[in-house]
């Protein structure tokens, strides 16, 4: 039997961080993904604080040194001071995947006006896709069931592992050969 | 009486900065404002030429000096080879917020199919939100009121001063404390 | 008689380049291009393998040498490693239209979830509307054709040619004189 897939989750969040908040972005995150899966995998999660270089660095970790396939963040994309997910994403990314970010906000735009302020972003680090997420676990089920339909093949493209998906959740799309 | 809430308004326009062409984009927006606003808010107009070094120094006066929580612009967001606007506005922004840009853009998209040519972008300087606006009023109008749901929020978060609205034009949105 | 207008299509495919795989995208724009345009023009086409300096190159010679007003480019606008017409594009440009982009994507988004995938965008060089289509002859269709309405007017407003279309097929729009 094969090793299981391997997919990061990381929380970002002072207050997380620091015990004073309970971390529920990350549960959820994982709790969505078994709902979707249908395939054998782990993740690794990472609670750690809205500070640029440490999100920079655990992000290289999951992707270089746990070889996620998959690098989902939650929190700190807003507009605040404190707010450096995307600008960590971005910088250990080499590729950026704009067309996540539009359809993330362009879904939560139909739920509340302020879908404008979030940064979310999307790219692609050697074989893996990191998606940055919203804080608010109604917000991450949303955006993650968003863009999920396309996410096993972006993987297949880069290289990854073959994603499978409970069709009832959500419907894999792959392009039929050319 | 505290002091009032200050927005800075500036028109980038060559004409218009040599006295050739009336300025109606600055008047349009200080108009809506007065339409959308509940609060005790005054605005700082300036008029300028599409120089890119003199929108930077502008829109920086208007932010660190003035203490404007939002700036908006009208004008130079286009494809011409003077449309430097965006340029200006990016080069002196912590944060851009993409969504902006997205929104207005999509809105526009269904009046006019040349929105797609706009390049107008928003972003955060310090506590500052600034807002760029197209040249032409009516479409100042649709650009506004489309994304100004989000404004007050935004400036909540980078801790601006609490604006307030007149509902009937504009519902301001502030999600519930976590 | 005026000289015909001068349209650059690249084809950017290693596969093609090496002509182990027939080039279906450059045909598809090139047809295209005569169902939708009325005036006198000429196509110059390149079939290239997808790397980067190259693809700069090429794009710099049709702007600058070979005086096209409009150059469209299919392929390599995915995630893969081996993708990299927008990082040339971008390269190449003084400024990116995001418009372009994300219309092509929302259009694409209607017919396949892995709309998101693609990275393609828009932007000018000089006087020239540089602009990145997908790989697949159909989607080359949707995505022209959808952004195709506000081509000539931004060709007029970076001082090419006068672009006319046949009007069954796209209604060009260009907004009344101020």
């Amino acid at each position: 039997m094969s090793n299981p897939i391997r997919i990061g989750i990381v929380t970002v969040s002072d207050r997380a961080s620091l015990g004073v908040y309970q971390d529920l972005g990350g549960p959820a995150i994982s709790d969505l993904l078994h709902e979707i899966l249908s395939c054998n995998f782990e993740t690794v999660a990472k609670i750690i604080p809205d500070e640029q270089p440490l999100i920079e660095s655990t992000l290289k970790e999951l992707c270089d040194v746990e070889k996620c396939c998959l690098v989902v963040t939650t929190g700190g994309t807003g507009p605040a001071k404190r707010d450096v997910t995307p600008e960590a994403t971005e910088a250990v990314c080499d590729k950026i995947l704009d067309g996540f970010g539009e359809q993330m906000r362009a879904i939560s735009l139909k739920i509340v006006p302020t879908a404008i302020l979030s940064r979310q972003i999307a790219g692609i680090r050697g074989s893996t896709l990191i998606i940055n997420l919203p804080g608010k676990p109604s917000a991450i089920r949303d955006c993650l069931l968003a863009v999920f339909p396309a996410v096993p093949y972006c993987i297949d493209l880069i290289d990854g592992p073959f994603l499978t998906t409970h069709e009832s959740i959500v419907v894999a799309f792959r392009p039929k050969k050319k």
